[in-house]
């Protein structure tokens, strides 16, 4: 069974982009902060050492991608190429893009779906704030694997803001590392 | 040296009370599910057994309670006794409190000089949002023991909402259990 898995580095006070964020700015100012953690053997971005290198390795193993408008525009949808796996963007308003690999879904339901087939049986990762929210509104999401970065951002774009009910989660993982608390956990239903 | 220590628990959403707080519904509806891992080995509320039993001593071992207004009246003063020691509340309207070890304190500055003093080299234990925020913001805090539990509220009250700058933070401990995943932190200056 194909799960979907929101995968997202949050500060401790529940921040997943700063202040600012937009197209040249893609997650706000000093946005990399909540991203250092995915440091590579030559200190560059990739694939962490320890631990951690777990979550880099199932990321890369998901089977498509579902992401919102939003999230999608501010890295000109990936340049086409997320780990080479389908792209599928929520949006009630297809844009101008004209890469291979990207799918225009009207809705959360349609998109998980169609995300899924395409996945083959493996896993769909899930990006962005507001697909996050309307994807555990709608009971689609079965997985949250959230790397908690010791900062207090203070402002900008949160994860989950407003739900319209309570979710009841159950800790699968935790993976305690200096740079970040990497905390899975599975949606109860 | 005396540390002030905030201690909280909190959804992974980033709320420490549900809607509907108030006296008389101290927390909101359910506040109880975030309070569940403090648990005895009769069941009851109390010490819980394993490595959270060191939350629970480290709290008792504070010399001084440092607490909001809103907060305080929630739980009508603790009854005037706090593990018993002296208990300050910071508001700028004193209330009608007849308890001989509560004393009003008027800012955050004056409250956290007093309750160090009295703790006399012993933690000063911080509780409640609003104190929580006026204490980062004022650089008067030094340390956050946050248990973080596995659930999203979707709505109430949030711990740290929005603060004025960013603060970065150092993962000093984490304790790892299925009711709530433990995590102290030391505030970076």
């Amino acid at each position: 069974m194909s799960s979907s898995v929101l995968l997202m580095s949050m500060s401790v006070d529940g921040y997943i982009a700063a202040p600012n964020d937009g197209p040249g700015n893609p997650g706000g100012d000093d946005f990399m902060r909540l991203h250092e953690w995915y440091q590579g053997p030559d200190g560059e971005f990739g694939r962490p050492a320890g631990e951690p290198g777990a979550i880099w390795d199932e990321l890369h193993a998901t089977g498509a991608l579902l992401v919102g408008r939003r999230t999608a525009e501010q890295v000109d949808y990936y340049g086409g190429d997320h780990h080479g796996v389908p792209i599928f963007v929520v949006s009630h308003d297809p844009g101008p893009v004209s890469y291979d690999n990207v799918y225009f879904v009207n809705d959360i339901e349609t998109g998980m779906a169609q995300a899924k087939e395409a996945a083959g049986g493996k896993d769909v990762l899930v990006h962005g704030a507001v697909t996050a929210q309307s994807a555990l509104a709608a009971g689609l999401l079965d997985e949250l694997q959230i790397s908690q970065v010791p900062v207090l951002f203070g402002s900008g774009l949160r994860l989950f803001d407003v739900l319209p009910r309570r979710v009841e989660l159950e800790i699968v993982r935790v993976i305690d590392t200096a740079q970040a608390t990497h905390i899975r956990y599975q949606v109860l239903r």
